[in-house]
């Protein structure tokens, strides 16, 4: 079970989703936050299937004491930018790639926010899910040292990972 | 200004909108349902800018004795499938054209619900609006006699309209 | 087979496809009203290789006892919006994922009707069907409490279904 | 007013399309038939409007007389291929252009038909009006050695009229 | 081997296509002829690869006595467009399923085609083969009283497979 | 001129585009940060013109004092990627609507990053970039509590100006 | 008119395009080989219309002394690919923006040549007519120094002309 | 491992990936160079992971020897234009098909390159690879005739490939 990181009584970073099966790309968030010790709180909230959660959830977020929200959903993917309309904290979407239009649907339903309610979107799938993560990680980075020397060893790796030739039998 | 409608106290049908610049689109709505003599209430219910009107409106529109909600919105549109997570009425949505992206954004954002809640979507822009409101009469004709007359007559009017051939300078 | 229900003399839902390749995803669709305990009759109506019978079913489906009728068809899908031409009944179309273009074709060919001729679109594929179905549940519950009260229940079911938290081995 | 053509008691190409409005993109193919000296008829057939003057109109037009079918028609475009499925003469699809979309929803509803309803699609807009004229023409000049030297100078006129080098102000 | 067709001395349809891997598609268009008892010529004649094959193959058709070509292609697919523009037979055109595009590129390739040479384009994959052959059919029919009589008996066979009610095991 | 703000001597967000042209949209982003009393630097910084000003301003970002970066675009637009590439501080992009393909080039060259390198994507073009602003407004809102306090109130603002009903005038 | 560069008695670059029409972006091309000192030949050669001189001028290239071959089209665009199919030498090709789809039948004509043919495709419009001339001088200047230079210069001064900061009245 | 080319000490070729996985598609590249016989110098060299061995290598690519560098890349792909904003060589452009969306994301990223910064881009995929080679082949065989006649070898066995008919068991 993804669970609420035992590291910190208090996690600076919420992980929502839609449904259970967006947890398959969304881990991938939360394993990037493990990575960099940064602790989060996983939860389901369905904009569609549980809209009072949802609203409850939007608007307790601040004081519940996060600091930044990841949202994924796939399809007509509302919660990324309802959740946006109802907190002021920051917001990260990842559009879960769909079935039938493997994601161009989610991309498009996440990103394309009128001006005034704003959802800072990554890409679609896994590459999104890690990079909401480092996305949180760069904005808690700018009040917290530790995470901020944890984010550039990360990047530092990352780097340093890449071979200088392509090998055949990788 | 859209108004309510003047022939009924309790009008049947709610159109709703994201944004005053949409009424340009959903005015083809109105428009309609007043050639059929259908009273409506047009409002402004903004998904994004004002999500608890939207959930109070959509939580208290079966009790305030509307029957179909239609409800137009443009890039990325959640007012129809966000209305439609919290009324058990049946919600038909109209994808508004929208600048970048011609309204394949809205399309997509209306019409790729999750399989529980739906919402009925018409085509992009006018032809839509006039569309949801020729579905929410046909809804309502199931059970209203008088509106199934207007509604055969208004069809009926549609086809003889129609020219054998074409003309020049139509 | 896909069954004429057994529960009622007038089923008030026709489903109908154009082919028997469609009763794949169309199968959500009667299994979600077998759910709500509403009869409705499935049937193989082809636009393209049956015109007249289509003509025919779609004349005739109001003065048969038809409510509601649910069109899926898959491509250049035509079944829906013809259907719509010939019938005053509210028409609820369901793009089937295509081969080719995983249904891009069909969700544009049944939602992008010209003014005149509405078909309320859902999803494309399997959640398209389903929401179809709840859909024409709402259009029914309208005039009928025991559908309003089934169709509640199963609302509610759906959420309370959302676990609050993902698992990983879900 | 787009005339049946006073050069033959029996024109053998039939020009349809499904509103006045196409008529600005169609009559592209009445007058590179006109160009050839082929005779046709021009009608306003609306498959959603009047679907039963369509159904007539093709399940008559080879009694009628004619050989080959151009249709044009935009958005969900159904009359091509509903035609095709009441006619076994051979039918040629013109994408209109559509407001929204570019016609990208005509193309793909006309061009995709299933195995077993073929209908020949040309190109969006008015080089498909006029290149629909072109290949009924190719069709007819199988069989009518006139049409098939004027179709063959036409060509040559085509190719002879491309310069050599572009021009500044052309 | 796709075989020159033994049934006629002067095959009236060449099939032609720009790979060997376009066979997978194009064979429908075959065995659709076959089943018409309509003799065909089926030839490999890239475009971009063997071109001078190409131009001896288009500017020779018509005195080979061919009456209709049928071209598929996928990707970049100027193998229809080319052939038409170097023969006065009318060409219908395959769009062979791409990889990465889907048929997308294959399609916009074969129909886009510009003002004055046409290609009458059918469907991505193996629904437009089998239909390139029904239109090819159709044409021949208008000269054919044979192929005319064999077409509509095809398509009554077509009409009357289908069934009434979808079936769970099929 | 885009100014640099008088107001503070050290403006915690740079708004960097790759054209003057940008500025028509990238202004935007400019108001909204004056309309929050949030100071900012204006630069053009093309990362395929001056690559190596590019280089040097992402990697001197943050030791200039920044802390947020907003980068705008169009086409293939690769400033906000090559940006986050080269700076730990979060990075916004807006996808500045490009002439042929309307920003959907755009949008897909700076949202789909690949894992390791986030960039928060807004919608395309003025939304967008209004959007950026807020974005960059709510990050430093979580350590000011002056921004959070107008942030506030400007989101106040936004919902209290939607009218009750549309205006036909409007 | 478009002249052969009176510079040189052997243009190394022939700018070949399907229609006069294209000449109003393939100018551009022009212009920037003015700009760079490259002479030129410009011609119009339709794939379409004038096949034969297609072949003949593809064919004929080489030895008529032309290195590099810039080729523009629109819609289903196969000069660039069937010239590069006829000639050795290295072929760019060049999207026109065509009237529906805005040159995505163009990019997708050019760009998706299978294995064995290649042409190096450009942006769409007038960015790639620019580049397809900066290409073939970074080819030229391979073996010409005096081209290198001008075209170092040419950079240095693209880099050199970006203003540091955006103007309110550009 | 991907090799250096044994057969030269300074390969006239480099080619560039932006990861491990891009060498899937690359090799195809590496393949077909070897066939020419044409030394080559096989990198990663990621514009989002290592931008500064990115920047060393661009900048020192023409002093190292190479005349053309092939640069492949997926999702957002920015090194194919990254490397051209930073050599005068010719840089030819591979798109890498992506996950979600099939390579459209990285065929725009690199296509649609602005004014001044040329990449010529070839199809999405192995075809691409494979044809990046040939056009590097083209380029280098205007001034080396041994490359010209192994070019033009590889072209006619290419052509001479092609089968008369299609076989059914290929």
């Amino acid at each position: 079970m993804a669970k609420p990181s035992l590291r910190a009584s208090i996690p600076p970073v919420a992980i929502i989703m839609g449904s259970q099966s967006d947890w398959a790309t969304m881990r991938h968030a939360a394993e990037t936050l493990d990575a960099l010790a940064i602790p989060y709180d996983a939860r389901i909230v369905s904009a569609h299937r549980t809209p009072d959660r949802m609203v409850a959830f939007a608007k307790g977020a601040k004081a519940e004491g996060f600091k930044v929200i990841i949202a994924g959903a796939g399809g007509a993917a509302h919660l990324p930018g309802m959740t946006a309309a109802l907190t002021p904290l920051p917001v990260f979407g990842v559009p879960v790639e769909s079935k039938a239009l493997s994601g161009q649907d989610s991309l498009l339903s996440i990103v394309q926010m009128p001006g005034g309610i704003p959802v800072g979107t990554l890409a679609i799938g896994k590459p999104g899910a890690i990079n909401a993560a480092l996305l949180a990680a760069a904005v808690l980075a700018l009040s917290d040292d530790g995470i901020a020397e944890r984010l550039d060893a990360w990047r530092a790796k990352l780097s340093s990972a890449v071979a200088e030739r392509p090998k055949d039998d990788a």
